[in-house]
This record gives structure tokens, sequence and C-alpha cells, in this order.
């Protein structure tokens, strides 16, 4: 891992920081419409999972999980979406969001539709130290 | 690997069968507008990627980074699509496609976008033999 990973300027203003796992940094997306978790693996060059060395690819995976079941088990929704696009922001990032039948877009992926609905300041803060709790035994 | 693996029928509607790796059904969406393979892992009980075991996991990451290095060497597009999403189809089923910027809906993703553009019969053929020849050596 390099030691001047630097995030996406659009990934930073679009999103607030969990913490960091081995590999990833964790970030929320600023989008209260859906609880919304996006893992950067900490290294600015690669842009497809497939370009990872094999160690990071297996804790990527192992991040992956770790952040599916946490949401899968908190929140149980009808669906997690998982997606590696990166069409405007090319730096590899992975998107996990928390489904619901019934929620603004369902049954249709969420990016892209509708208007974001930024969290307001005391539920943001909230969220954030909930997904901290959550993910204290994992953070470094 | 259970025995009585049934693909999805609105999968097996909207998509080609270009054959089996050791764990999914390789399938091409039936929309010209994008190069656009589909894995499928041969088990009908899991929706997510976490809940298949270890073992599967990893098989299903090799397959995809199969499928991912065949798309990204053979068409060198801008950018790999590569989502577990499965809100209207729910059987665990992985996207991998190709984007090119300018394509139909670049750089939005592609699902529920526009109109789909089904293979004249003469190009379908073409482009299953042409991905059945490139994994000749992967299929069993």
């Amino acid at each position: 891992m390099s030691q001047d990973f630097e995030l996406h300027p659009t990934l930073a203003a679009d999103t607030f920081e969990i913490g960091d796992l081995p590999l990833c940094r964790v970030l929320l997306m600023n989008d209260a419409r859906y609880p919304w978790l996006i893992l950067v693996p900490r290294q600015s060059e690669s842009t497809e999972v497939w370009q990872l060395s094999d160690e990071d690819q297996q804790q990527l995976l192992r991040e992956s999980n770790l952040i599916a079941e946490k949401l899968a088990n908190l929140l149980e929704p009808d669906k997690l979406n998982i997606a590696s696009i990166g069409n405007k922001v090319s730096q590899l990032h992975l998107h996990h969001i928390a489904r619901f039948e019934g929620d603004d877009v369902w049954p249709e992926p969420v990016w892209g539709r509708g208007e974001r609905l930024t969290y307001p300041s005391a539920t943001r803060d909230e969220v954030i130290a909930a997904f901290r709790q959550q993910l204290a035994d994992d953070l470094i």
C-alpha cells in the first residue's frame, strides 16, 4: 500500500469519513435516502479490482463482506447493491447500498436517480457514530 | 454446489448462454449497446456474495477477474462496471459491462436507462462465438 494515498476530491466532497480498515477507507455517502457505504483501497493507482495484488483483492473481499454483513444484520435490507462503477471517478471504490422495497427509486439502482438528500447535521453525526461503533473492532 | 441449479426465468429470457466456468454460468446480455457478461453461481440459494462459502467466494473472485481481464484486454474499454444488484432478480448474479466514453448512456450506469437494443441474429452468433473462443481454455 503506497503512503501517498489521496482520496479523489469528488469522493471527499460527497461523503463523510467513517475510518480506515486495514486496506480501505470507509466512507458514508452524504445521501440520507439510503444507507450507503463506500470502500476505497488506500492506494491511488488502481481503477479495477483485478488490477489489485492478490493479497489486496483478498483483503478487499474480506472488508466488503464485513461491510455487507454489518449492513445486512443491522438494517435487514431487502437487497444489498454492491458495485464498482467509477465512470465519473475512476479511483477504485466499491459501493455498498442497503436497499428496501419502497425506497425512493426501488427497484432501480440509485446512481444518478432523483435528488440527493443531504444529511441534517444531527442525523449525520448519529449515523457516523453508529457505524463507527459497529466497526469499532475492525477500524485501525 | 447443488445439482438443482435453475437459472431465473428473467435472466434466461434476457441473455444468451456462453457456457459454464467451474462455479458460474456465463451469460451474454441481449443488449447490443454494451459488451455485457453476467456470472451466475450455479447454486440457487444465495442472493449475496457474502452468503457464499469461502471457497465459492474465492472461485467467484477468480471467475470475475477472468471475465474482467478478457473484456479489458479484448475491448480496451474506458471503464468496467462490475455489480451485484439484484433488486428485480434476487438470484445472485454479477454484471460485467465494458463501458466507453460516448456509449449510449455514458457516464451513467446502464441499468434501466434507454431502450434495450437486441442483437440481430447474425451479430449475436458472432459475439457468442467470439466469447466462447476467448474462454475456450476456461469453460468446462
